[in-house]
């Protein structure tokens, strides 16, 4: 088991991809007019990449479109002092194919706030990374 | 109540303040070598000011080192499609004063991984702002 140099152990491809899928909700983080931003957001993974929905015309829509984004998922239990957390950076896309968009549609992916959140953002992974703290 | 153009509650500043002293971690999000990034931390409010622990050859310390960071906090009950988040962004530094450091080491924020996390990092809200989805 590897650990870095802050004393986490490093989790490999396999175990950031399957804690990925585990949990609903993500972090999507991205700069807005030339400032940090991050929003929750719910997703799904589909092919190795990275689902969401938003409205066309949010601010997360047009802050992270053709842009290099950062997305988190954690887990802590704070009595525990113990959790994990995977990030992935990659390139963020909106879809415009209609039969991908079809497609997409299909998936187990509702809007929790079901406001004309009808854009599909897909983020490719280039780089993932996680670590975990035993308790 | 107001709610904003997602169709999400808009949390007062007194609401953002109670949650996030609510919860013992929160993301950090801030640029490292121009891609966006996160990172988990646990913390503790201080005085108005968000206050981390870190080693001081972190790559956090390195990346946040007087600059513009966002800092969120959130929870989620996926079964009840409902919750919150709170995301101040503001200036980061590095305590160097010795008092300084002396009161803040007597703050209770124990490092989750206890490997030289001797610099404490305080970031001061310039903005706060939250969200809440109600079942």
């Amino acid at each position: 088991m590897k650990t870095d140099s802050a004393g986490l152990q490093v989790l490999t491809h396999e175990e950031c991809l399957a804690l990925l899928a585990s949990v609903p909700v993500g972090r999507i983080v991205f700069t807005d007019r030339a400032l940090p931003a991050v929003q929750p957001v719910n997703f799904v993974l589909d092919r190795g990449t990275v689902v969401i929905r938003t409205a066309a015309a949010s601010r997360l829509a047009s802050a992270v479109r053709n842009t290099v984004v950062a997305f988190e998922v954690d887990q802590f239990d704070a009595r525990m002092r113990a959790g994990w957390s995977v990030t992935m950076v990659g390139h963020a896309h909106v879809v415009l194919d209609g039969h991908e968009i079809e497609r997409l549609a299909l998936l187990p992916l509702t809007p929790w706030v079901p406001e004309g959140k009808d854009q599909f953002i897909v983020l490719r992974p280039e780089n993932i990374a996680g670590r975990r703290i035993a308790p």
